[in-house]
């Protein structure tokens, strides 16, 4: 079977853009229901809409894990993985918790949900990753340099001679990444520690970049800052702005327009 | 309703014990069976032989969400504030996400779970705890210094003058604890570090300790360097020595004797 890294390596001929299935019910299109039911049927309805412009979908598990929709957020991954083998599926959860504890969590993420990735906390250091690198086919996303607006009130501190999230950049580069399926979250809203970054890990790390439509970050400028010397080495994630394009019965026609729209401008000269 | 803290503080008087329910199917006693089924009847037996014994519940949801078990761990903590309803119960999740993920993440834990408090992780700041204090009688309890091996490589990197988990703790009191619902997570494997901590928050903070029993941590030397000025201010956890003390049919008392000679060591004159 393909690692993560290589199944992104191949859709990037189609796109850098990642869609996150984020479904809330109080969003979602009225005509679909407020049940449970509604949630994997709205996440169809995305993922056929738009499945050939993607490089990946990014189901964040809160949305589920809110409602009790762990059955939903399954099939929603079968579903991708049936219909569309070439699109590999990131679970953002943000784990992060000592060895053993980590090693259950690894088990949700990758054998529960047969995600291809999943998002982690570096927080606990880098022996609690090791259970999730383990898995040496499946990506394990390190958060760096997060999208939110208080992210740099621990990220941003400077450690000796530079920030914090550089630190964790460099050691997942340096020391963290034995089995070369590390990739690090770096939001889309800073752009100069975007391109640092990048300059720190050189063209091998693949970023996966949230920050894009609801978030306010421009994506031709994400690329200029933070793709490698070829263009490449980004999974730029929208949500919302693709999601609720419209909340009416036009809904996955509208989120397909806004995805070619992202696509678009994630095409740089 | 009582508040998670207010609840903690009237529990002292029995212990500042917590144990920690992360039922394993490969370690409870197999003449439980080997059903999600198992894991509740695990877990029921348990908190009947110690109820009596302990500050608090900790149920590590990763043992859980590995399984597909949510539907006993809801169950568990109901058990728990039918029969027991004085000893609050705290989700041990470490979530920690950007502000619209983060409330779902509060709403999993206190309104699905209706669990009293909730383990988070502050490096995406202070910002992304708010969805989490803004329920005011739940307790938040930031990891601050973890008791892994490992805890170390980020967390006592120094910023500036001190190390980045006494920033972390300093920020808790300072800054982020505007209702005052927020407890740390402060390992009980390095001492002089807790000690530090408790001088730099004072003694109105409480810190959940863990690292007691598998983890090789000494109760005695804990509650010396971690308890305020009145003896008090600590949960201290212990999961595997107590739930797995024996996997024969005797494990609950098992279980208890080891709960009462932890409770035993937790006492000092």
């Amino acid at each position: 079977m393909k690692s993560f890294l290589n199944k992104i390596r191949s859709r990037w001929s189609v796109s850098s853009l990642c869609v996150g299935l984020d479904p809330d019910l109080e969003k979602i299109p009225v005509h679909l229901g407020k049940s449970l039911q509604s949630i994997y049927d709205f996440n169809c309805a995305i993922i056929d809409a738009t499945h050939d412009l993607v490089c990946a979908y990014k189901p964040q598990i809160a949305y589920y894990a809110a409602l009790g929709a762990e059955a939903q957020l399954k099939m929603t991954i079968e579903y991708i993985h049936q219909r569309y083998p070439d699109v590999p599926v990131i679970l953002d959860s943000k784990r992060g918790d000592i060895g053993d504890t980590a090693e259950m969590y690894a088990r949700e993420a990758f054998v529960r949900y047969e995600a291809d990735a999943v998002t982690v906390n570096p927080y606990m250091g880098g022996e609690t990753l090791t259970p999730f690198t383990n898995y040496k086919e499946k990506g394990v996303i390190v958060l760096c340099r997060t999208s939110n607006p208080g992210s740099g009130e621990l990220q941003a501190l400077n450690v000796g001679s530079h920030p914090l999230y550089l630190e964790v950049a460099r050691r997942a580069v340096e020391s963290w990444n034995a089995n070369k399926n590390i990739l690090l979250v770096v939001g889309g809203t800073q752009l100069s520690e975007l391109k640092k970054i990048r300059q720190i890990v050189g063209d091998d790390m693949v970023f996966l970049v949230p920050g894009v439509g609801a978030q306010g970050a421009d994506p031709k400028e994400i690329v200029k800052a933070g793709a490698n010397s070829k263009g490449q080495g980004l999974i730029v994630n929208s949500s919302r702005a693709i999601l609720y394009a419209s909340v009416g019965i036009d809904f996955a026609s509208a989120a397909r327009k806004e995805a070619l729209r992202c696509v678009e401008s994630l095409k740089v000269i």
